[in-house]
């Protein structure tokens, strides 16, 4: 039997990591860590980075291997996404059979960006894991973007007593604001989204790279900041080769 | 000037306080911790055990404030709130103002139960003691009891980039379902507002003193298991003298 640690380790900053996350990281055998193609070498890094820095157990070994890529020529998303979770899984699976058959030890675990149940597509790979090799699953909570956003702006996600509606970027260019919402927290936007929006009366708290050495920060009004944003944005992504933003936005 | 740092401590279980929260508390000339009253008084105590488990630095001061309780007599909610946020400032400031005569550093930490962005007014109450005090702001998030009750049941917050809205129990008694709304999460309940839901078509995730030693988990069709779920939550209630718990509801 596989033990199949999913760990939460924050935005990028090993300060992020919790005593839970870092004792389950020292607890394992095998940490694997996933590369995303040249692009995102800035990431594999920060996650090794992070495993250095929480890693003090000699016999845990540190394993990357590469993520596939989505299928552009399959039209449909939900399609295209659930390809791409089968294609990961078939890789988690031989990098973990390749560790047993070297006698590696039953403790494995993901790091996972942010917080495994968070926009993250790691808990359903982990199911499709788990209908071909035997394993239990833990999950150890990490902290979010949105929790590093509102620290760094210091500002509340929610107004006193009010809803919250957490969106996506896609979902938000589909439907446009979300029926009812007074505060809507965007993530995984490509780039803009908030432009579907009529902006008057709307405020937006934006940050890049929230919580690292890199953190980009803009709030104000949507009319005022928003071309600066998108300005701001296009430059640290070039410079970067890739870019992690997210954004609340409240009606005032 | 005065620095203060909210620190997020996740959901009781020492565990969950990340390396920027630990070096946090340990950067603290004094630490704050509200007492609720008699019947909170386990919670004060875990607070307590958080810092033990944490401070290591001996020149920490870890020192108890009584709470205000607010004023039943104000029948408007929102200003029934405010006096009550007033009144806790008036409190943290003379705290501080006691700590500063007795020759103590600048350097004063509050604990935050979950993380200083959600349904959590100490943030608000900072900004009150700002206009009294010279301070400066530092946010350091927490793991919050949504991240805890996902971790625990093991499941995604969101469905395949759905978008999740957050929620009171006080606002789903009021309002019902959020429009357009597939998954909701239900916080702050005083007990059974998915009551006014048709629990047709409805699953939840429920869990109670989530990450904690005495963790209640109970999911299925809402239909099925809010019975069972509401009997549970009196039992612990009444043996524990308090509860916090929190549910996840989605559309199926």
């Amino acid at each position: 039997m596989i033990h199949l640690s999913l760990i939460g380790i924050g935005t990028g900053n090993p300060d992020h990591v919790t005593r839970q996350g870092m004792a389950a990281m020292n607890a394992a055998d095998l940490i694997l860590v996933p590369l995303k193609g040249e692009d995102k070498a800035d990431l594999a890094g920060l996650r090794l980075q992070i495993c250095r820095a929480c890693v003090t157990n000699p016999a845990t070994r540190i394993e990357t291997f590469d993520l596939p890529v989505r299928d552009p020529a399959t039209p449909d998303y939900v399609t295209r996404v659930n390809d791409w979770h089968d294609a990961i899984a078939a890789r988690w699976e031989a990098a973990i059979r390749a560790h047993l058959e070297l006698g590696g030890g039953p403790r494995v675990a993901l790091l996972v960006w942010g917080d495994p149940s968070l926009y993250d597509s790691t808990l359903r790979i982990a199911g499709r894991v788990g209908l071909r090799l035997p394993l239990t699953l833990e999950v150890i909570p990490g902290i979010t973007a949105i929790q590093m956003l509102c620290a760094a702006h210091a500002i509340p996600l929610n107004d006193l007593a009010a809803p919250v509606t957490i969106t996506t970027g896609r979902a938000l260019r589909m439907d446009g604001w979300p029926d009812g919402a007074t505060t809507i927290v965007v993530m995984l936007d490509a780039g803009g989204a908030f432009r579907v929006l009529d902006p008057a009366e709307l405020t937006i708290w934006w940050g890049a790279y929230v919580g690292m050495a890199e953190q980009i920060l803009r709030a104000g009004p949507l009319a005022q900041v928003q071309d600066d944003i998108l300005a701001t944005r296009a430059t640290a992504r070039a410079a970067h080769g890739w870019i992690m933003d997210i954004y609340l936005i409240r009606k005032t």
